[in-house]
């Protein structure tokens, strides 16, 4: 087998959703409280000169006895094609990590307050990184009706 | 101090750029190959259906004494403020991820061809997600001049 690699998280998520359910996002509140036994307040220091950040979290309630390897049908719905895991967004997915852009609301000392984070609390965060245009899709861009279907009341 | 996660590569690099350098990567050709003793190729099935697929990789080649937790100038220069590790997405930063979303050029099997991934030969992948519509910046868009400025010759 391969070697594995060692994540310490650098905060968690304090939300007002604690369980998982997948629709209407956008009704929820949340921040992210850095650890600062590892990383200083100062680590989210202008960030606010930014309007979004994407946040790289685990989504560490699902059971790793439940990792998809093989296909599936997102979300289970018969009427969607039958995929791989890495053409889905599930959580249910190797290493289980998500990574969502969020509205950034304020920097405030070592809280992170954001808006649009489809994270429980709890929820341990990885990495924070600002979103640059640079960094957003290149060229023509292209996604199955399905997946636009999956996020109509997603957010 | 939190607990750890341990996270297992799903497959690695082959890129045609051997060493970290800024700059110039849209002038490299890439290649992630499913390592299939963790995922059957069948986890790729589909992500052809997209135009891009966003990468979460490991910056392993970073030395973890290197890693950035006070505040710093990206790349270094004066002309630039100094800011927090969580405000830029440089390399040394806690966890040593990267997420970069790249253009797909094909599936093929267990291989995966990209153009537009800034990942060097070698570098070990945690997950690859479709970029679906839905989960792109909403709302107003802001970011710094220095992100502008930094992106100019990046790709």
């Amino acid at each position: 087998m391969t070697k594995t690699f060692s994540l310490r998280p650098i905060g968690f998520v304090r939300a007002s959703r604690a369980e998982a359910v997948d629709d209407n996002w956008d009704t929820e509140s949340c921040v992210i409280k850095l650890d600062e036994t590892v990383c200083p307040a100062s680590a989210l220091q202008g960030l606010d000169a930014f309007s979004h950040a994407e946040v790289i979290f685990l989504f560490d309630r699902v059971d790793e006895a439940k990792i998809t390897y093989e296909t599936r049908r997102p979300r289970g719905n018969p009427a969607w094609p039958e995929i791989g895991i890495f053409a889905q967004r599930g959580k249910g997915r190797p290493n289980r990590l998500g990574a969502t852009v969020a509205r950034i609301n304020r920097v405030d000392g070592a809280k992170l307050e954001l808006s649009g984070l489809d994270a429980i609390d709890g929820t341990p965060v990885l990495d924070i990184k600002p979103v640059m245009s640079g960094f957003l899709p290149r060229g023509a861009f292209r996604e199955p009706d399905w997946a636009k279907e999956l996020m109509k009341d997603y957010w």
